[in-house]
């Protein structure tokens, strides 16, 4: 039997009084009211109710190095991006690679793997997958439903899926970027029960309405919680970290900024701990007896510095420093592809010029535009229009089926070389835009050579961040990844974009399901016509 | 599709607006905002999170005549009363007597059945039987775990019960009065999730620190709302109502109630329809999409008159009315006694007097006193004592073995004849109080003729209350029993007592875990030390 002492925040009756809080076997058996004074507060451990780790380009147990030391005692990851280039195998990667670590790495199934039919992932996650991932008590979740055309139409696998989730009586998350009306209706009542894409005040109201529990996103790719900080909501999520970011902080730099919008302080501790807790029927989440002893001291809920954090009773992280050991795991190479040469970049023209159609890129956003352009023809090819920031983009298939797609893409500003990358949602094929050919080739070329990672080749100089885990994890710190990561940006930067996350900009525009133009390895796409679309405009 | 229109109270986001609510199959598939003003306001229909029908004295189907019309759409009821008399049989007939009215009957598996082994009762629920039944989706939760002691030194059976219900992942509920401390403690780390015993301000707000989920009660064997109503809690519960309460209303009256005694009015209605459906994961509780069309249209929140009740998207009620047909199941004689004759209540005696415990009863109090006086030898037994309201109290086995057991009791204060009740918690043997062997036996025959009931006899005079289903409900309307109810107190009135309900009264000095003196058919019970006690002082 062990104690601690200290100013516990009670979040079931919202008092703060001294308590001292035993625990045994890393289960709370007993919290009891002491008189005494004490420095600081004591509050649950923190969730993340829904977050992609990936996204952070560390490992499990590397991202637990990170955030743990910020308060983060438990996360619900939903793993699809993994699940896209290794299936079930990446998944149990995942689970294993958390289990040397203190982090509760709780995952969804993923529901939507691949996100659509007109791409080649790496692997297709069945119902019966499904099924058999949801006896887990690991897996919480039928990971977030962004196939609402599926919902809406009732598609018998969408269908089967969502029927798997229920039966189980486990809650089913949903996606559902400004859906509104009777198709949000239907997508509720198909069991869906949590959102976290929306972007505006109305559309989260209509959903709260519904019943739905909204996760109030403050991540690096996306930030509703200030927007929608009024409107309330069950959650505060991060969906994706990006490594520079963590460096700032995790669930309690959400809750600092939650405070700063006007969320009540207390509200927004349930938010990411009580709520999450009881939402996923996970043993933590509330410092009461029969309880993980997960728990944080902060100073002050002002400044919200974590100072302690004690999980399943023991204490993982001090002053900001992990006090684990983080080992993690490698794996084989997952690229299957030969070599590119500059040659699988051309886009062969019959006419001496052509109207092309070109993706165009927003800073700042996920939606692309599309608009014609005429390019001229040069030894029998459509080349990049460098003074009008026309540039080559590809899709390159690393799963053995060698497809390569060109197209044309305006926003990302290179003057000179190209850039390359294995991360490229959901399929995670590898992705590059450049200014010539025999760049994509080398900067493609550098991107498989590291077995995985972000690349950037520019007058023969190469510069890489290795992703050596299925492409998209780097076994590295945070520290390293990211001080890497910035070196890219600056690279980059130097080759004449002004995109603030250029590598992440890229990664979406393989990302079929979010509007309006984008390239999957089998051709242009068009997300509103849910079809592909030539590239040459007759 | 059908569509109601109206304006809705919206529980999730605790706005009132102009809706259309559509439904079909009686599920609600949309909900939406209209421009229109309509009287009236649109609530979801009320659920009793905690309530033995039995006490009601109606059968489920004569219990939803009664409180479907006051806006009662579903119950979570503990049919531990009938499951003593009858077991696993005695369920079923609960579930098959509710199946032809729309009232929506929960159940949970009763735990403790019999609730001690120093009383002989009609079954014994074992844990192989709560695993079966807990498998049922209509059984909803582990039910009321009485036995706290055995909670506290880890009976295995009682253990086996808790672990059942946690494999299955269904809630415990608790009943835990005055438990405090490292006992409180120890009885919530066991997984029990609610309580409902509660009388004083600060044993609740103890319980809801260890995270405990508070069941404010308001019902008629006992009432805390009002003392509890600023410590707030999950759920507002009836546990038992008498049928001449339930003339007055049922949720709809428990809601009046709780909105007098300060509690916010939106929380109040959260406390009978959201928080029940989402603890015990019944579909049903809010008005969004997916969820059972069960909703309640009442004139105003200050009256709170329900107007028209819907369940499953018909109509089931209206003004006041039921709109559907009862036809209560009827079962085969539960009793196995012969007719006792005056002898058998003879407490034969050595010496010309003796110094005997009596059972001090107290008006509205379920806790008794002991105290000693001494009594007078007539023809070789120990006589009542009129003068001072000594009068002879008796259990008498039903269920084959013949036993009775004598003792006195104070507090009635009869003059004349003798009452009995085949209700007498938690056994349900026939237990009677009277003030001479003749009259005792011929109330018990009277309980024994109508095969169940509460009978008074007082000079050759018989009154009667037929509870021919177990030998605790009647298939009357709650009209009828309520207008039998009342005279027959009238007449036990004419005989001396001023108690106000002395057959309830009665009912519990049968109920050996509510301290101090009590009787069961094996002998004179002292609760504090768990054992029986000698009728005479040596």
């Amino acid at each position: 039997m062990e104690k601690i002492q200290g100013n516990l925040l009670n979040i079931s009756t919202e008092e703060i009084y001294g308590a001292e809080i035993s625990f045994h076997n890393g289960i709370i058996t007993c919290v009891k009211k002491v008189e005494a004074n004490y420095n600081g507060l004591i509050l649950p451990g923190f969730i993340d109710a829904h977050i992609h780790i990936e996204s952070s380009m560390l490992t499990p147990s590397r991202f637990a190095e990170a955030v743990v030391p910020h308060g983060t005692t438990s996360i619900v990851s939903d793993p699809h991006e993994i699940a896209n280039v290794m299936g079930v195998k990446g998944i149990k990667y995942m689970v294993n690679d958390a289990s040397s670590v203190p982090l509760k790495v709780f995952l969804t199934a993923p529901s939507c793997v691949p996100s659509t039919k007109y791409e080649t992932s790496g692997s297709v996650i069945s119902t019966e997958e499904i099924k058999m991932l949801l006896k887990d008590d690991k897996m919480v979740a039928l990971g977030e439903m962004m196939n609402f055309p599926g919902v809406l139409n009732e598609d018998p696998v969408v269908m089967s899926k969502l029927e798997a989730a229920k039966r189980i009586k486990k809650p089913i998350d949903g996606h559902s970027p400004l859906l509104t009306g009777a198709n949000l209706c239907k997508y509720v009542m198909s069991g869906i029960s949590t959102d976290h894409e929306s972007t505006l005040e109305n559309e989260a109201l209509e959903k709260k309405r519904l019943g739905m529990k909204l996760m109030l996103r403050d991540g690096s790719s996306a930030n509703n919680l200030k927007d929608l900080a009024m409107v309330g909501g069950d959650f505060i999520v991060s969906d994706d970290k990006h490594p520079e970011d963590l460096l700032n902080g995790h669930v309690d730099e959400m809750l600092r900024n939650a405070i700063e919008y006007g969320i009540d302080p207390i509200e927004a501790v349930k938010m990411v701990t009580l709520n999450p807790g009881n939402h996923y029927n996970l043993n933590t989440g509330n410092l009461v007896p029969g309880k993980a002893a997960d728990m944080i001291f902060i100073n002050n809920m002002e400044e919200l510095k974590v100072k302690k954090v004690i999980i399943d009773g023991c204490l993982v992280a001090k002053n900001g420093r992990p006090l684990f050991d983080v080992k993690p795991i490698e794996i084989p190479n997952t690229f299957k592809l030969k070599p590119k040469n500059p040659s699988d970049f051309n886009v062969p023209s019959k006419g001496s010029t052509e109207t092309v159609r070109v993706i165009e890129v927003f800073e700042g956003q996920l939606i692309t535009g599309e608009f014609s352009t005429v390019l001229n023809r040069v030894d029998g090819n459509l080349e990049a229009d460098l003074g009008n920031d026309i540039l080559k983009i590809a899709v390159v298939e690393r799963y053995g089926h060698e497809n390569v797609s060109n197209a044309f893409v305006k926003g990302f500003g290179l003057k000179y070389g190209a850039i390359a990358s294995s991360v490229a949602h959901d399929s995670h094929n590898i992705i590059t835009i450049g200014t010539n050919n025999r760049d994509m080739a080398k900067a493609v070329n550098t991107v498989l050579r590291n077995e995985g990672g972000l690349a950037a080749v520019s007058n023969d100089v190469f510069y890489a961040l290795e992703l050596p885990v299925a492409g998209l994890m780097s076994t590295e710190r945070v520290s390293k990844v990211s001080s890497e990561l910035k070196i890219l940006h600056n690279a980059v930067r130097d080759m004449g974009s002004n995109l603030k996350s250029p590598f992440m900009s890229m990664s979406f525009l393989a990302l079929l399901v979010i509007p309006k133009l984008k390239i999957s390895d089998k051709g242009l796409f068009d997300v509103e016509k849910f079809n592909f679309v030539d590239l040459i405009k007759n």
